[in-house]
């Protein structure tokens, strides 16, 4: 394994690698507080590259690094897999749910440095092993309701309705209110204001983006 | 405001009480990360205080104390209303999106705690403010497939369908994956492994149920 830190109590490590199918203590408590440790460790990285983003891009940007998939290349890369604690039944199951294993394990890796060894060393080491990732990671040059429709429409889904809920303000400094709303997979609303209908539509639409790539990580 | 920080640096406080509809800077990206923070050190408070819940469980508490709602009573505590940089529009139709608005500004205040003073005071001002609401929260009685149930039948959806997925070893020490699929208001998918059937279809609910909560928590 080549992970960067050096436990002072190894317990942690061993609990971290320990998959549920081999049995009680597992890793699936410290993979929930990983899974919140890596999220703001993450939206602060997010934060400070990304001066101009919006909150919809951050959360958007984050999903594309905090996911099933991209965890299992980081977890590949520190070689984590000779070291996992699986049951017999996942050791001949072999393959096919090897990258959410290898994800969780990563997740609670996480936790298990901030146990060890507080904040600042776990957020360190996040920020190591994502630093690159996240400069890699190009804001998209096309817009954000461009972006959400080509998603729904790759999932078949029917396409977002806008609606101007609101405009408040003297014409020259008028500022509207607009939502996106959008049905299936999932119902979802955010709400947007901006100096235009159009800007305040592709915030809505960001949010909203950001949403369904945080629920696709989650689910 | 009660705010229990003194600020070394009062613009983060400002920026993080200027709701959107006053222009921007505004609290936006502030609340991102303010979410991403309450979130980790709710998560690490509950992973001590009930170190026998199942990851499923944290979950589903942490939804219950990080949602809209929950942070407006905060806000309300907290004096925040007062405080709040508003838009004309927002300052004349008042009331009704309040509660949001509260919430959003509490989380953003909470990432400039972070930013003006670091992690540590941060993590210490969110314990003093959620110690006693989570020791106030119990764990539910009821069991998580009950719970779960009635989730669903309250919003007039379809049961979950629980499926056996594989056993494994020999019997005196079997073990049983079992998947908990549910289709509305979206479609989940979780996988729970345990020593008895019922008890992996326990498990996999209780994930169900907090994903469905922390998507609740989301839009």
């Amino acid at each position: 394994m080549k992970f960067p830190h050096r436990f002072r109590d190894p317990a942690w490590a061993q609990l971290a690698l320990t998959h549920r199918s081999a049995g009680k203590p597992n890793n699936e408590r410290l993979e929930f507080l990983g899974d919140a440790l890596l999220g703001a460790i993450i939206a602060e990285l997010l934060y400070e590259v990304h001066p101009k983003a919006s909150e919809g891009e951050l959360s958007r940007l984050r999903a594309q690094l905090v996911n099933g998939n991209a965890l299992a290349v980081v977890a590949r890369e520190l070689e984590l897999g000779d070291e996992l604690k699986l049951g017999p039944g996942e050791l001949k199951s072999g393959g096919f749910r090897r990258d959410s294993i290898l994800a969780d394990a990563f997740e609670a890796l996480v936790a298990a440095v901030y146990e060890d060894a507080g904040f600042d060393p776990c957020r360190s080491l996040v920020r190591d092993l994502f630093g690159e990732r996240v400069a890699a990671l190009r804001r998209s040059s096309k817009d954000a309701k461009t972006r959400l429709q080509e998603h729904l429409q790759s999932g078949g889904w029917p396409l977002p309705q806008y609606e101007l809920v609101a405009s408040h303000g003297e014409d020259h400094a008028k500022t509207f209110d607009v939502t996106c709303r959008i049905t299936e997979p999932v119902e979802l609303v955010a709400e947007a204001t901006a100096g235009s209908r159009r800007a305040a539509e592709q915030d809505a639409a960001e949010t909203v983006l950001g949403q369904l790539l945080e629920l696709a990580r989650e689910s």
